[in-house]
């Protein structure tokens, strides 16, 4: 059967169509820089808010009308995988990520959890012969079930930690069953709710020991993904331990696991960490630990984590920005691990929704490369930075000055008068024309 | 002269002293489990609040009225110097902090910057021999002139980070000369406004490369004082590269600093980052990197860094905690980087302040003691991570398991039921016992 | 049957008694100024969060462990009016509150979900026959069920605002059946997501005319209770109509509504929307609309409503300084709108949930009556306005003065030299004081 | 003498220019419907952060190189009227805005404060004389001088509140002088640092009267400008009593003052305030309040008021839509309340800053005029609340439905199936289209 049948394959259009349901800016097959914008961009729809996703809010019940919502248990897994295969096709996505969780009902018990997956799995697999559309990555959840209440990889019970390693080996069997690219972690749980009841110490060594344990069963079974970590500050718990790219940089140093993840930046966990979205791949990119990419976007105006999906222009051009320094994601992507509003629950809006955020992403990616071709930002840079590259400055930087040597070089300027403009005000100006420009100029 | 005519020296007289130039708590030689409480807090009091803050605000000029008011230049330090001493008495405090700019004028040029500190420093040393006051630390301020408008060892300009360079040798050597237990680095402006024009990695090498010279050049002349870094997440800069601990210790780990510094925590910064004062400690406690404090508090309400004195006593007992569970503070102190408020413009306010700040660190180090000693959270933690000491458990902290191992306990076990309550609702009522009862026990 | 059977009923046992299931401060009988600490304080339970809530958040299921959880249903909905009125009896509380879809479940259908009310209503008022326990206020949940997606008396659609009048009149009418001594309106869906689809304008005004309708038909059926507006600024909206007390106060103004309402004051709601919970205490009491109260406390690092129980001993003291000079809260009283944490999952954590709470303001109540009668604030605050009870000042008061008389005044003065200093250090310790010394002197 | 010589008239030269000085999207002359550009967006420069900011933040001194940096007092004042008039000239604007303080120096004396104004006043009339600049309002700066410490027109001190009077009364003596179109009152101290020593009841009062005066006096001296309220929420009061729009409305109401101001809305005041700029001035402009504008924005991870020139295209879009709904701005205008930041230190930064602005507004001015036109929201809106314009939903409008009715309409429909989907993301992507669309069509 198909579910969404009102709907056409989505075609590039261009901006002066008046058809809703068409690309108005991503034009899947044109190129960037000798990239199609499919290689470019990498687009994944995130099973768990388009098809699992009912539009729950801490005070609210689901309102999403979905052709599947009169099925349960298996039924509506299997549902909701037919249903999945068609949006990509219609959506012309390359790929998709998944947790356990939203593909196969997870129950109190582990073996019948299992069985599930073994029941589901296949079918996506099947699914995935005859679709263009690959699995960009896989995640374990672990932190729905009430098991997890207190963590799981870092919870202060052995059973559940036992539980979670379980839950993340076959995680990491049916990443390679169905040629997985990464393997992603995001501990929703792995933090504490007070210091009061709390061994951090504890908890942290526990969790680079899974870490570990994680890394040598993958080598063992020749899974070989990359493995990304998604830091978030807070939500659900009160303290998160991978607040940010910076805080899983230090954990990862300490327990020398750097070589093994990479991170998987989300927008809105950037914005809720008191960063922008480009700071945190900023971060990433120049410790060459960025991996993939979460596209979705927060309200600045709300203390919780909106996952909305990404339509500022500004946000995605300086995210695409970075993502182009980078040279592209490699295996990475950019996956939306957005959800439409409550309110917004016709199965349209789904469509609505991801065609707002590849054109967002599209233009983004235009306009960074147009910046990064003119060289507009990298010029204003290099000459910013000049005085690094001759005299007392490059002698800082190949290691040719100390204390000694920089104080006497002062004391013989003894008045700073080098110091230039940074220039803020004019150079988000061009920010603005090269926005306008770059599109009106197709 | 004296400065401070009507303040007497400050003494311990009990909560029910009418005095309000008294301690209510604070008793300097009494006993809390062997120390005295002037070992145990070891108390600092920062120049720059509380002798050269004029009370200006972004919207407002200074309010203070200080019996130096009438000086400049010069003779303005020295009078301060002067008033700081009497001070430092009356309260009967063991320690103080300064930057440099705080004790002697700074002007653009860097030799009559040098000159002044000559003037003062020796006068300092002078009053340090007849007082009981000793330097906690010294620092250098390099962000208040505008040729720091870019940042000092950050900075875009090889003049400036030379002129840093030359400001913190002569910091050095000051903090040799007055026998100063630690050096600080807080870098204000060591960060970006926007990442438009902005070379991060290139600031954050060169600030590596000026931490090592730093290093190198205290060993050479022997100045052994312990090296702090004071995390801030931003203010004055829209972000500061020494974000919270978690990004410092990414940061030293990476340049091979993590043995050469410990971190200065303020309570107020921890909260503009997004964590409790209390977190920021913990990590630095099991990371082994919890220097000395900064020792005041924020206003939850407000965004930027309000540095009010410290009378909140749920912080001060958790802190405390924190700081015993570290066996003190080693060459640290707990130094009030607090200001009185614009409106509190009396001089008698800075006696009032530094007494409330006293009085709440006593009761909060006492209340702290009692329930360490009752092991009251301390047993209820033991026992929630009680798994881990057998079992199973026991095999995940020995190293003795894998993914394999714990699959198949787990598919035993098939359902989780050994999860327990974690009890925050009533481990707050017990701290709030701990905290009216402790005190009245006395 | 019997539902907690491991608890008795909570008796207070002094702050020295070491079983966990007693009051250690809140002492129902014991009389402070005239009134019982029961008559003082009139607690209630908020049956939402006790006896409906599962504990789920929005990344996790239900983890409450309750004797009713086998159930489902109207029969469900039995057990736990039986398993309430167990609680409030072993707890002592003198009230409770509920909305109309905590105690009745809610079906898509309007009839069936009045039938199912017209169960279980008089079924709760056969309990408060016997029971000491009544009922402090009721209202109609319209923000949970899907139809008000988009709003209840603000929906774009005119069919649901119908059916938001039933369900109000129904509660009314239940009210009045039950003899609730308020009615309380909190809009969490009455506001917007988007301007770019809202017509604001339109949505006040409908607004206006259905509390002029609710009015109209209290009085029609004789129910007299006070109708309380409980404030909220954001939350499940992006943006709500009440976002404050001041917020609401200029609507009920403008939309001659203020004679009918008075607030319903939301600690978590105060600091959400950037203000302390006694400052909103404080507007709607000089504004003679202080109704009653949802004794909670938000966590100042987290961005939403986190409801927890109230510990924090600053903010109960506070919160009953202004609720005494209110001279009480008349109809209203105080109800714990709190939930034990999710990780608190025990029923014993319900009661030592409301244990804490009740204990934390007992003794806020305490040192907050202490600090009045000994007028310490009352008489720094006297003096500190004093030159409003002479000459020029008492001439501005008594409408007496203009620019002319004014101009005159100070051009005379010329300079100012009668600020004083606003001593608020001092008076922070001086309450730190009371909340240390009251207690212990019992 | 002139000022900025390297700097000739800016001029429009449209996008393709590569002049940095030049508009290439504002055209002063070109009309948008039927109103010149200039008419349309009636800026003003503002005196304060453009002439009299010296760059100066919390943590630093001024940075700013101004070509009368080496002047002071009334000379400097006089070098900056005529460098201001050689700025408005060279940029083109309609209208000024300033504070007294601005202008003039401030002492401790009144009167000497007073004969400065009467020095400078002339002047700029003068000046005025020959330039087209006019004087969008003034205003008077009540919180810089330490004897605004604790507030101006709600300071506990009558002398304080006099001389705020005969401050106001001046500024509105200046204000008629110079033909200035509104009159500001911007409370920035009138707020309250702590509830512990604030009759908050009887400065409010205090406002009211002085208000009244303020009223009073204009009309005496024939000063028929629109008196306007500046909302913000704090900084640098910890509470300021203008919050935001709703709550000086409430106020304005309560004391029957709201016939006498409308407001003067900052778009960063806004975001301080928990609201976007676009809410704001929604709400005043249903209101009939909304005055003028303070055109800048802040950084939305920043907790302080940043006053950054506005470059969001989003925000200058929306800020348009309602200014253009609202049929304009009246005797307001966009005033840039806005700074370069610290490190643009050069005076051609001004330049760079104010054309990115007036370019920023520009664009937001041609696509929501064209929005309007195409009624692409209007005609959503339209629809969606359609059914309030027949059958129950006009009943409800037209007064003409209870609660009786609506609720046998109700039970009647029994349950809700006409809610439609919100479109949120929908409009997003077609606001999108707007920006990049109509000025590409150009
Ligand atoms: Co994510
Ligand atoms: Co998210
Ligand atoms: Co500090
Ligand atoms: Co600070
Ligand atoms: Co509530
Ligand atoms: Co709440
Ligand atoms: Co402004
Ligand atoms: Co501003």
């Amino acid at each position: 059967m198909t579910y969404f049948n009102n709907i056409k394959k989505i075609a590039y259009e261009g901006p002066n169509s008046t058809n809703p349901f068409s690309f108005k800016y991503y034009n899947r097959e044109e190129k960037i820089n000798g990239r199609s914008m499919e290689e470019f961009m990498r687009f994944a729809v995130s099973y768990w808010h388009t098809f699992t996703g009912e539009g729950t809010d801490p005070f609210g019940q689901g309102t999403m009308v979905r052709p599947y919502n009169n099925l349960t248990g298996i039924d509506l897994a299997k549902a909701r995988v037919e249903a999945s295969f068609e949006f990509f096709e219609k959506l012309d996505v390359p790929y998709f990520c998944f947790h356990d969780f939203d593909v196969a009902p997870e129950s109190d018990s582990l073996s019948e959890t299992f069985k599930n997956l073994d029941v589901i799995v296949p079918m996506i697999k099947e699914y995935m012969k005859t679709s263009k559309t690959k699995l960009l990555w896989n995640t374990a959840n672990m932190f729905s079930h009430p098991r997890w209440v207190h963590g799981a990889a870092t919870a202060p019970n052995a059973d559940v930690y036992a539980y979670a390693a379980a839950k993340v080996k076959k995680g990491l069997e049916v990443g390679k069953e169905l040629g997985s690219e990464n393997y992603v972690f995001w501990g929703g749980r792995e933090g504490y709710e007070t210091l009061l009841n709390t061994d951090m110490k504890l908890e942290l060594d526990n969790l680079a020991r899974f870490f570990h344990m994680a890394k040598d069963y993958a080598r063992e079974i020749g899974f070989d993904a990359q493995f990304l970590i998604e830091p978030k500050p807070q939500e659900p718990t009160k303290h998160q331990y991978d607040f940010d790219v910076a805080t899983g940089l230090a954990f990862l140093q300490q327990y020398d696991l750097q070589d093994t993840f990479k991170f998987n930046i989300e927008a809105n966990h950037a914005t809720l960490a008191g960063h922008t979205f480009e700071h945190e791949l900023h971060v990433a990119r120049i410790n060459g630990m960025l991996g993939s990419v979460d596209a979705n976007q927060g309200d600045m105006l709300i203390g919780w984590d909106t996952d909305e999906f990404p339509t500022d222009l500004y946000s995605t051009t300086l995210a695409m920005y970075e993502i182009i320094k980078n040279d592209g994601l490699g295996s990475g992507g950019l996956n939306f691990d957005a959800k439409v509003r409550r309110g917004s629950f016709d199965s349209d809006d789904l469509f609505y929704a991801h065609i707002a955020g590849m054109d967002a992403f599209a233009i983004g990616t235009k306009v960074a490369q147009r910046m990064l071709e003119d060289k507009v930002l990298e010029d204003f840079v290099a000459d910013r930075y000049s005085s690094f590259r001759e005299g007392i400055g490059l002698d800082i930087l190949e290691g040719k000055a100390d204390f000694h040597k920089l104080e006497k070089y002062a004391l013989e300027l003894d008045v700073v008068k080098s110091n230039k403009s940074g220039r803020q005000e004019h150079l988000k100006a061009i920010l603005n024309k090269y926005l306008l420009e770059t599109i009106s100029e197709k």
